[in-house]
């Protein structure tokens, strides 16, 4: 028989008893790519910019040729010609001259800066004067300034956000190799559910966990696989959790609240591979049991939602996390609490609280009501948590309250 | 001539120029409304749970009837039957008798408690032994414990997460009242502009702020509409930006650095509705204008990504919070610069940075390069902004960075 673990030892359990799923690399469009995980190192295989340009609208010329100059002695250059917007400058620019180059334009070989049109006084006899002199490499981004071929630009195992999509699309990658999502196989049990959109009949209630845990594992990161409702019955419930055991990286058995349901997915598990855990020492959440066949954990949560999302957030976030290879960081700010919370139980009390901001204080108000209701959490910010060796927490004590 | 503006005075311009866009609710499937907007309050129509209910597995009988009992002198009741999980118990618990709930089950009329198994004997005759007196409500969940008609579940405003969606299935709510998201038009403008999956050719880039824009709208909540690449031709661009301004909120021209550009763009802002802005004191990121038609902004963002890219962060996104009637919150953190950064140009810094945690210190490593590289910011963690009354900052000064 397994003993019920502490917290802490069921996330050691986590990074102990899985490894991270290989081979995960998918090729998505640019456009898909924001929030994905890269897959590989990208480095870039051509020059950007690809010539030299301008970064000012004005004249490109060699700065040599403006040296001393002033707004009392202009230095004085014909103007060889314009460059246009998104055209090159096949041409180079012919000793002591200059030409004309918008913003972003394309700058002649020969030239070594760019001034500004503010600095430069066209006589109208196709020459102009320069009052301020230029300086090699003023005003200029030369070819390759950007990426080169072979640079670095993007270490595997970035989460790709916005200015990442720019850096992509400017060397051309307009398909990213990403991690494929962990797959989450999510089956809800009970011969009591009945799906949302149905109206509960007598003893019937409608299937919470299902749609919850679908919007939690997706915000973070997962692919949902959804298995439907599954009726308290063990050769059926066995061959579902079999085929999403088989589709799946990972599968999440939610309900079952009964002890006949408890002990039926025990079995399977066991003979799918190992039970590794039955029972964390947590309120609520304690009726939750871990195990695997091959490196795919397989996951009974506790039936109340709130239990069931508390686990989920603790321990099953870490969990995917760990197949996916990463670290998992939780987003915690400190705030007071309003009022006092008792916690006597021996086991670590997960505890959900609203927020509010007074007088620039964060304040922390504990939600109270009977555990297994769902809309104690709905509309609350966050939760803290009570170590088990902590009685209670007084009124204005500070705790880190986890963004739920 | 409108005067360049600091960043404090746009900030108040956002705010006083545009209002809230009205009437934008619509509705979405349950399944699909995870990190939306709500846009009414939810309150039940009906109980849940639409019965009384055993949080245990366990006899369901009146308190009453085993007071004072004890492991030395049982109460003794005879079973009246069982409840099965998902069906009613539609019959009234005679007097002095008890009946069989699994946890979930429905609880008959009458009983007011129920005793777990371990703290019962079953005698084999028809009887059982209660060792442990109940009380009234114990491992109880009554009717309507959760929600009841009319209480409020959800507040408007509130951005649904994965908790809010667990509170909806259980109210039976599939299709949630959220806000429509703001519809942003896109125009990148330059005649050097290629998109992202062709090959620049002489004196031409790829559009790199189309996806990256795309890219930050999107996670930040809006819906954003491609409009392409504009060339430099002011009657197009002009219908283009007309176009837009009809299907969306807001729209957003980017791109074109050239002189000739920036002024075709406040020609056309001026003739469809009013200019409010040309430059914003900061850098990079100056040459921003924004105008408006109606109560729809018309920005136009530099051509340099990483100053598009700041500029949208800092003032875009603000802009559309307050088109969607919310508060805009950044999310900082507060990290030591590991070397020190100059700032010696009367407008407002932003600087690119990448953090790391050394000894438990989070240490921010500014990100020094040209002007307008992308490849600046793609690795970055975020940013930090200088103020432009300072001259700069020495090494292992505290900075609030900006998670990018």
């Amino acid at each position: 028989m397994l003993e019920v673990k502490t917290p802490e030892e069921v996330l050691e359990l986590i990074q102990t008893a899985f490894v991270p799923v290989k081979g995960r690399t998918e090729l998505v469009p640019l456009t898909e790519s924001v929030g994905r995980v890269l897959a590989e190192d990208i480095t870039a295989e051509e020059y950007v910019p690809d010539f030299d340009r301008s970064t000012v609208d004005g004249y490109a010329l060699r700065a040599a040729d403006t040296f001393g100059c002033s707004d009392a002695i202009p230095a004085i250059l014909p103007v060889a010609g314009q460059v246009l917007m998104g055209e090159g400058a096949a041409f180079e620019l012919p000793r002591g001259a200059c030409v004309y180059v918008p913003t972003g334009g394309a700058v002649p070989k020969g030239a070594d800066c760019a001034v500004m049109l503010e600095y430069t006084e066209d006589y109208g006899d196709g020459t102009i004067g320069v009052m301020k002199p230029g300086a090699p490499g003023m005003n200029m981004i030369f070819r390759g300034d950007d990426v080169y071929p072979g640079k670095l630009v993007l270490r595997a195992g970035r989460v790709l956000n916005a200015q990442d999509i720019g850096a992509l699309a400017a060397i051309g990658r307009v398909e990213v190799p990403v991690e494929r999502k962990i797959r989450v196989g999510i089956i809800s049990t009970g011969d009591e559910l009945v799906t949302p959109d149905q109206t509960p009949g007598p003893g019937q209630v409608r299937d919470v966990n299902s749609p919850m845990l679908t919007a939690l594992l997706n915000a973070h990161g997962a692919q949902t696989v959804s298995y439907g409702i599954v009726i308290d019955d063990e050769a059926l419930l066995r061959a579902t959790v079999q085929r999403a055991a088989e589709a799946c990286d990972a599968v999440i058995l939610s309900g079952g609240s009964s002890v006949g349901v408890k002990d039926a997915a025990c079995r399977i598990i066991e003979s799918m591979g190992e039970l590794l855990l039955h029972g964390i020492a947590i309120k609520p959440g304690k009726p939750t049991i871990l195990g695997k066949t091959g490196n795919k954990p397989l996951v009974g949560l506790p039936g109340h939602p709130v239990a069931a999302f508390f686990v989920a957030r603790l321990f099953v976030l870490p969990l995917l996390a760990r197949l996916a290879g990463r670290e998992q960081r939780a987003l915690t700010v400190t705030a007071e609490l309003t009022e006092s919370v008792g916690a006597n139980h021996g086991r670590t009390q997960v505890n959900g609280c609203t927020l509010s901001r007074v007088d620039g204080k964060l304040l922390a108000a504990p939600i109270r009501s009977k555990s297994g209701l769902i809309t104690q959490l709905a509309g609350a910010a966050g939760y803290f948590v009570i170590e088990r060796d902590c009685e209670g927490l007084p009124k204005g004590a500070q705790v880190q309250v986890y963004i739920a």
